[in-house]
């Protein structure tokens, strides 16, 4: 009898393509379940480890792919709560549950944080263990692919705009980088109430999308200075700014957009470094500038939750379905920043 | 040369008619403007004053309404950043602009607050005086009587949300008594993000009107327990129940629907006195009541502004327009409770 | 060879002294550890629960206590993080871990929660099973008998302060009940920079404690009321009022004490239910009235830490300690309410 | 007769000894007293402007001084609840009272704000011109020296810990630079029950000063690595760094210092820019950095009280007393940054 095999798509070196493995079907532990998987989005951050390799793996090869749904195929012998066959959304990274961030509901954070496709084994594959901790149960009316992409393209957004930034109905929010995150930063900030939105994008689609999505304005920072025209159009600067690009030009920029006492929340990671503008400036409009990473269990249940009662629509947001065979194809046309992409998702099991 | 006068709706003694009588045009403060009203909604308060007589006035007769705007006729001598023909909005009191609660941006709190209506002459007239203070420039894009009634009709539940029960999108909202009040609470928790919204109320018509509004179920307390029916169909509690009754038994069913942890906001007043759970179950869940009185000045700013924006859409809260002459009607028709009443507005000019 | 046994002091039936019984030493589960009890302090929970019967116990005999401290004897097997030997405070009752309370670090929420002394053996014997998850170390400087109180008596009234109450420096508070929690209510109120303190008890002697505890006014709540007796020292309400009675009569009072805005937080539980004031005044102030109960990990943790830097000093909290066979006379010096006593500490290996 | 004059320190050119002028007495506008300068602190930002000149001011020549306290001499017409020969101090700016920032008790980023000494005529002078707006009244038991160096030497940093850091009790709070404002803000950490306090600064007078004001370590920054040196001994980051230097690399050794989840506070302005650390560093900690400017006048209400019941002690924050003829014998030592200096008073009386 031969042991049970599975297709991976696999990183073995940055700027190679993914190689398409057939590998053991992992072995869950006692606090673990093993889940068949649907669907698994592609991310921004895939880019960067498969492609540039700014950002390194703790190993390779290594299955890539954090953002994720599927049914549990197993479970290990301490699991309680779940059971085989149920539908489940995967938190991005392996969480310990026990460390002081994962008790107080932090769970980006988690001091044991294990990511999946940086130092863990990811679902780009038929299967993938997971930490029973780490498993969103999906409600009735939101399909295995919304699923998986709430779990880090629709939570992390959610994450800068409620508990990072604080967004109160009414506010005035900037969205810098409207890709995959800022598509649906603009779709929450108008769930949520804002009462100005303006979308900041180099990409002319970009900004289109942004306009349909909800935003107010939408400012071609290549073409006007973006502060300046937040203050024109709106008659102040913004209350909270989002930065999901990652590079010390747009940071910058959304600390110019900010009204006095306005909040800028950076999600966008890189190696860059970001220069505050004069203290006397930034101390005397008690500006903030703070860091999200990630989201908690909490963000992603909740989205869920408001998927399945139809107040968030996300029909738009999965702009094309791959193969796993498929996933180099699929890569390429992420890399390429296509104005038209939101999100990519692929499903191992065709 | 005669005085110049203008007609009022004044009210002589509680149960009686109003009487419209021709009264002076009252002239200015060197702080206050003259406002020339456009339109006065009616508000439940409205009912306690003129039909119950169960809210006392200060004085009779009195010039009744407090949700108004109009266009400056005339500025008081101190007055900067308004000007005549501006059109604008009347918080709902004359406040001093002075004591800690309005220098803390919590006007409704206000040391020195006098109620149109209730201790000076209201609105339900051509034309009336309010201290600059208290005036609210209307956006270009919002309607006289969409200003009106966003003053009280839709920022009291406004506060009650936002401000008290300090609503984060994702939650769980029930709104018990869906009137005026109520029916803008189920709109506003939808323009937030609630998670879930429960309407509460007697009348079919505004269970119908609240599940249109965007209520995800409608509960008639009178046919089943709500706190029951409540975790029947949502799997538990609420996080955030707003009460807009005033009665001791809708308080109490609003602690009941409460989830472990969850807030119950009051904003309905009244002489009944409520009676809280027995304590070992009060503090063991961590429930928590508050009252919600009235709004900020903020509150109207941020509403009007959504509105001009097109993210509030408030074309079906007016029901009806009348002409001053007819208020007798007008309250008539507000006092016998009729469900199909969202608002009801006075234009005085007419 | 004979099975390992220990002393405890058990609960048959309410009203009859406790029993000390040989029973077997526990045997800790995976997911516990077998704790030998330094220092357990006594409650008023217990006085309800041996003497007066009026909260019930889950099966009879049961080992009392639940405000412990001690070091670890024996670990189950799947118990990481805690060595044999190490010196723990026991959270008061046995937690999950796992549920959606346990995850938010709202540990007292714990939907599995079983209390020591009430569902599950307690620490009044001279050993103690407890799940690791409710564990906290002790650091270095901190007493046995100190941290035991702690866990309860301490973290009660911080998670009351700082927690429910949000209490901010230069906020003017009132401590309605100063026995063992209130008196450390007043102790803490001043740690975190309280403005004013004010201390209502009906004895003399918890009177004149609060004071040197702190406390800027102490009344007699028999001889004057407390609401006006407030306003006329300190010229307005108090901004948070803490009631450790679970008296219907106090609760009122200290809503009463409150200022306009103000926050009354309600730790004393009993079968009583308040009467909240009429609507009109309840929402026309802003008043709100919360419960807490019972603390988070957290809470203990930071005490515990307090102490060790000598920021809290405990050194005036134990009034007396007695050994496990003096149980009876203890229990019966707290009944007796005797003004002297703050904390009552058994030491069971003596 | 002859107008009255009054002696003043005047600002005629930075680098140059303030000039000893008569001068008119000022006469107060309608909204405006006159008040009798007792004491006016002196403050690193008159370093700035009166010796290095870096920060200008708008026009020469012009009387220094925004930190004081007197009695009113005088009242414009239409100002109401002060009365000749009150004791008061002042906010250290003028300002406006009907701005949005105003309005929200958000009081020193006032649109209309004119500070003290450098965009009008200060308190380093027998008198002074304020508006009625910007008055606290003293209460008894406070003298006329501490509640002048309070309005900013102590609000500033109280306004950094309590609304712009948020502190809790038990956190631990790092303060980079004891001068004036440090050593007031570990005075106050303590005051509001920090866990742990670190002082840095170059100085070992400072550095003794501030463990004698209950900071738990000292480091000096020149002899090793603050951030190390903090884990090292507290285990880990702290909650809460506030930066009272304002130059780029104390504002990095603050953020290098923050835990997981932290927040620097930048109170000290400058013209320098600082580095954020890499945005994947800053990001994946969710760190944060907020200016905080100034005080609003409720820090300062509030602080006044906590001295007048004896919690606040500041009877070691005066180093020196000087009349105002002494004024540049003053500033000299003040800009020595001898490190025995916490606060000089200059009394115009004298």
């Amino acid at each position: 009898m031969t042991a049970p095999h599975m297709k991976a798509a696999r990183l073995c070196k940055a700027g190679e393509p993914l190689v398409l493995e057939d590998v053991l079907i992992p072995v869950p532990g006692a606090d673990e379940v093993l889940v068949e998987v649907s669907a698994c989005g592609l991310c921004g951050t895939d880019i960067h480890l498969a492609v540039d390799g700014d950002i390194p793996v703790s190993r390779t090869p290594i299955t890539l792919g954090h953002e994720a749904a599927g049914a549990i195929a197993a479970l290990g012998d301490a699991v309680e709560g779940f059971a085989v066959g149920q539908r489940v959304a995967l938190f991005p990274a392996a969480i310990c549950g026990r460390c002081r961030f994962c008790r107080a509901g932090r769970e980006s954070l988690c001091e044991n944080s294990k990511v999946y496709g940086m130092s863990r084994d990811g679902a780009l594959a038929q299967f993938v263990v997971a930490p029973a901790f780490g498993l969103i149960a999906i409600p009735d009316g939101v399909s295995l692919q919304q699923a998986a992409i709430v779990t880090d393209g629709v939570a992390t957004p959610f994450h800068a705009l409620r508990s990072r930034g604080a967004m109160k109905a009414g506010e005035a929010v900037a969205v810098i980088g409207c890709g995959g995150l800022g598509a649906h930063a603009v779709l929450l900030a108008r769930l949520m109430g804002a009462g100005f939105i303006v979308a900041i994008d180099l990409q002319p689609e970009a900004r289109a999308r942004a306009l349909e999505l909800g935003a107010d304005l939408a400012i071609d920072p290549a073409a006007s200075d973006a502060g300046k025209a937040i203050r024109t159009s709106y008659g102040r600067g913004v209350d909270l700014a989002l930065e999901f690009v990652g590079r010390a030009v747009s940071v910058e920029m959304a600390i110019r957009s900010l009204d006095i006492g306005g909040r800028a929340v950076i999600v966008g990671v890189g190696a860059e470094r970001v220069q505050l503008p004069a203290l006397v400036s930034f101390v005397g409009r008690e500006a903030a500038v703070m860091g999200s990473f990630g989201m908690d269990k909490r963000d992603i249940e909740d989205l869920l939750a408001l998927i399945a009662r139809g107040r968030l629509d996300l029909s738009r947001s999965i702009t094309q379905t791959y193969a796993l065979g498929e996933i180099n194809e699929a890569l390429t046309r992420l890399a390429r920043k296509d104005a038209g992409v939101v999100r990519l998702v692929v499903e191992p099991w065709r």
